[in-house]
């Protein structure tokens, strides 16, 4: 940001969204909610509150802090106490409605959510305080195929989206539970061991080798680990290694499944197993996911399966896997629209008070046949400044209705591009519109 | 509610929307879209919380308490104060991104909004702390073909709701002023003469009688007032009266020009000159409008002209008209769609493991083909267990491939209506689905 913030800007963190930009991004949530559906996922819309005692405590304290409180009202607001706080994420409501409805929900309760959240981050470039979150989590399968689901839908929505170039970062708890068998990794240095590897993305692996180290990894482990995993043939590797143990084996298999069933909806460059990619999340259980996008800061999205988060966060024991789609940097990412549509098709002058209501009746049939259409709302009588409205509006025709068009019974259409004009007489308007609104949506 | 509340609902005067509930809502905004869209009005959408200075002071004390107020963060937050306050309406952020935006922004400023705002209301019948307000606003123009255009607008938008029998009541605040001059109503009974005028819908011209006596006015003046506005033919003989007065004249042009102007858009019986119609608030300057619609308890959306709002909130010096409309209580008078749609058209069974593989397939031929479909995501490899779920998902086809099916190089095509099946081979499934596609959604 370089200008200063004014009196008028938006809370710190916050947008506000002018014409071209909503319009964007009900484009884009159109679509996904089409992928969605064409799914079976239904959508879930809950309050953007909740109860304060819903929402904290449930992802630790660093997360609590970014939580946006509402104080008390009335009488109770002079103790400054907060009793409601904005919904930081779309899990825990879905666990409150798991609970609040369980019987009235499908089984498998297939639902996606899309809204805003809010998190009192520091705001920066491409972080926000307010910002649109859009999940899709199916509860109540342990299987397999859920997760694969999940997976094709996340794929279908940004591709639907327009975005091109992306990779999906397969992985599985048990791979990695697998790795830290083999490697001999003692149990307390496991959290740590898995965050130092999934830097290898980004350090250099001499720089991973001397952070396993440094967190206590024995040298002769912690080499033959991130050589394993940054080998030319790291993967061929891995699943080598990976059959030694039992655990390690299953999540081969879990990784294979998926992969295998993904084909047809998801082309084969454009999923991989990444044995490196850990997802800091403590609570997933199985399958894990990422998105990759060269050039996209961060993640177009992520998941897995997360089987005992639901009852954690208060909802009831139920199975669950689900992703996250990174709507803001995809729409980011994206290439603005060419030219910016015009605000309307057509446009209306009104040249005197008493030919208003004729041009108020023109505006009505160039809608009844599909068009936007606007009469002239300021203040000058003038045909020129009139026009200079109509073509800074965008309109690409002019209905013009003077003193002369009523004395022939016409009305001039006049062509805002080529500047042709054309009359029309006035009870064969509405036709001449509708023949011509197929061109201009053309 | 006669349900106690548990700790699992929303907060109160809150709701969580199901399925069935937001298919419904977004559709309704996709039609109000469209129609404002129609108009040229171009939509805006700004942040859910205001910074507290620009929200509150603006509606006076009573307003103030129903804001929620948002509590400052980190170690601030043990000072009990807020900093952010949830939207109250969708005029404030309006004059906010005015003043921040001006040059940027059409003129005249023909704008939307819809989304949720926050009223910490007692929650009742129909009333709600989260609810969606949907606004349309012209800035910039004195004239009343603004006026005008927005009634139409607001017509429009009840209309392609499928809301009938509506009436809009139009009224103008000179008309009021007119009234109050020929009647000599002392200025400080004005506003509430005007009060107990608006309760001749509701209560006894006796009744109102004594309430303007009570409040001050002479006996007289009360009852020729009420006897003109209650007359069989009070329209006129208020039509009459007010020529005495010169702002009465000038609301009555006012009133026949709007009336006039819209005479294509909106049927002649659909908006009524009402001249007891006040609209409480006083911020009003020009036209005002109210819709009634009978069933309906309150109103289906008002507005007016408020010229000099903006600016009082904190804006730039700009003359505006516009209009709520009553998005919320036009869904719960709309009658619920009949038989609710499935979840899914096309159900795929998936009888073993190995066989998962092709069922995703057919899952995602049937997606290609412009059908929801969904694969079996449960634990049970039976076929009726399967079959049951299919047609509990409401899925019109289902795709089966077996061992058996595998061998002929088949799939089985069930009609789930009437059981009937089909087998067709295995690589014409696609154009088949195709085929059927466009009568699934004939």
């Amino acid at each position: 940001m370089d200008v200063m913030p004014t009196q008028f800007d938006p809370p710190s963190g916050t947008r506000d969204f002018l014409a071209a930009e909503v319009e964007k991004r009900e484009w884009a949530y159109g679509v996904l909610r089409s992928v969605f559906a064409s799914y079976g996922f239904e959508p879930l819309q809950t309050p953007a509150f909740e109860r304060i005692d819903v929402l904290l405590g449930k992802y630790g304290e660093e997360a609590d802090k970014l939580v946006f409180k509402i104080l008390r009202r009335g009488e109770h607001e002079a103790s400054g106490e907060a009793d409601l706080a904005l919904r930081y994420d779309m899990t825990v409501p879905l666990a409150r409605v798991a609970a609040a409805y369980g019987s009235q929900l499908p089984t498998p309760y297939k639902r996606y959510a899309m809204g805003s959240v809010w998190r009192a981050d520091r705001p920066g470039k491409g972080r926000f305080r307010e910002f649109t979150q859009c999940d899709i989590d199916t509860l109540g399968s342990t299987s397999p195929l859920a997760d694969a689901e999940i997976l094709c839908a996340h794929h279908d929505a940004l591709a639907s989206l327009g975005v091109t170039n992306f990779t999906l970062l397969l992985n599985c708890r048990h791979v990695l539970l697998g790795l830290l068998e083999v490697f001999d990794v003692p149990e307390d240095l496991s959290d740590g061991v898995l965050i130092s590897l999934d830097k290898l993305d980004k350090l250099s692996p001499i720089a991973v080798i001397d952070e396993l180290i440094g967190r206590g990894l024995p040298d002769q482990s912690a080499k033959e680990l991130v050589v394993a995993m940054t080998a030319p043939d790291a993967t061929e590797r891995i699943r080598t290694i990976l059959k030694e143990s039992e655990v390690g084996s299953t999540g081969l298999d879990e990784v294979d499944q998926v992969l295998r069933l993904v084909t047809a909806q998801v082309p084969a460059d454009r999923i991989v197993f990444t044995p490196r990619m850990v997802r800091g999340l403590s609570y997933y259980t199985g399958p894990i996911w990422e998105t990759e996008a060269p050039g996209v800061p961060g993640s177009l999205g992520s998941g897995g399966r997360y089987d005992h988060l639901i009852e954690q966060l208060g909802g009831p024991d139920v199975a669950a896997t689900g992703t996250s789609i990174g709507v803001e940097r995809a729409l980011m990412s994206l290439p603005d629209a060419g030219a910016p549509r015009g605000r309307i098709d057509v446009a209306v002058p009104v040249l005197s008070e008493d030919l208003a209501t004729q041009s108020f009746a023109l505006a009505s049939q160039a809608r009844a046949a599909g068009m936007r259409a606007s009469v002239y709302l300021g203040a000058s009588g003038k045909l020129g400044r009139q026009l200079k409205w109509a073509s800074d509006s965008g309109a690409r025709l002019c209905l013009i209705y003077g003193n002369s068009e009523r004395e022939a019974g016409t009305v001039t259409v006049r062509d805002m591009v080529s500047a042709e004009q054309t009359s029309v007489p006035i009870d064969g308007v509405a036709s001449y519109l509708a023949d011509l609104a197929s061109t201009l949506h053309g």
